[in-house]
């Protein structure tokens, strides 16, 4: 069967986990929404305090940063530093023709560190519990990256 | 015929939104640049105000934050929190075999909603403008990816 | 010889020079966690100064902005402004069928120029210098996305 099929286990495995990880850094920016509309404020842009149905009573202080809406802004950007090279790593890790179980633990194992990263980053605990789970899935994409390129330098 | 093939009628729509959209992302630093040499600052590294013959006349100020170039940071912070995630699910959404018509819709309808976001942003329009223009991307884009994890989960 | 397969030596060059550049960006992560270890600071959510194990003696000025750290993030945040389009782009050229050689001169010669950019910036060279080496890999990944462009256009 063709690597690249969605009728493979192993590479709807990794559909399934790249899926959910866009999903995920989706959730992000409209989370942000949500709590810029909570908080009324943690806005970036001048334009953002002109009067408008949205806004009918704006305020400069919309511009002040708010850890509410700035710890999501975190969060994304630790997303962005991560997210898309796991899913290229990933494409690219099943043309090495893993196994199917080697591919669910690498893959599912990386989109449970992330949604506990999450889970830990929101909550605000201590850095210790929250680069824990970084580091499982930063040493997940390291290993199938590494596996990538010993494949490839011995085609 | 293949998938994953630039002869495919709908993997060549995929290739040229995701062609138009890596152009999109890369100007936005070379515009960057282009304001920065407009405003002579928007700088952000110590080095930046050493004299040098791009630099022949160098000043702290020119380390300062300005909105001319800071509202081009903003709207390519954007990219980044959007682009790679629709470059990978476009791919994965032509894998679960679209129609030609449902292909270019989504993915132009995608690159139709990022440059109109560009133009109002660059523009200073009132965030409702640009916010609309923002979600109807990210609308195509948890679309296309929960139609990838609806087809890998049913393998 | 398919063209996505790493036995195929095109492809088997993007597939090296991909995971060079995906483990250069997971090395600004580390080199960030190697850093703010040094400076004992460099930190950005509040939760980071609470006393723990790996903090002892925690400080509000570890959560200062400190160029140490920064100049790394900075390093990062251009890695997520240009890897990701690389990572795509290099792929979809490698459909459109290139020579081995200028996969080869063009996919390494990015690895290369961003090797160069990160050792001008992370030691503080004039801006010149590292805008030199960026341009090049700039150059390069508009290169490869127009050749995708046109080739998807006319497919």
């Amino acid at each position: 069967m063709d690597k690249i099929d969605l009728h493979s286990a192993v590479f709807a495995t990794y559909a399934i986990a790249a899926s959910l990880m866009i999903l995920k850094a989706v959730a992000m920016s409209w989370l942000t929404v949500v709590r810029m509309i909570q908080v009324n404020g943690g806005f970036r842009s001048p334009e953002d305090i002109k009067k408008t149905p949205m806004n009918p009573q704006p305020n400069p202080s919309q511009l002040a940063p708010t850890d509410r809406v700035d710890r999501i802004r975190r969060i994304q950007l630790n997303d962005l530093e991560n997210l898309p090279f796991f899913l290229v790593a990933g494409f690219l890790y099943v043309l090495t023709g893993p196994s199917l179980p080697w591919a669910q633990w690498l893959l599912y194992g990386y989109v449970a560190s992330r949604l506990l990263h999450f889970a830990a980053y929101v909550t605000g605990q201590i850095h210790e519990v929250r680069a824990t789970f970084w580091s499982i899935g930063s040493f997940i994409l390291i290993f199938m990256t590494v596996r990538v390129l010993l494949a490839a330098l011995g085609h």
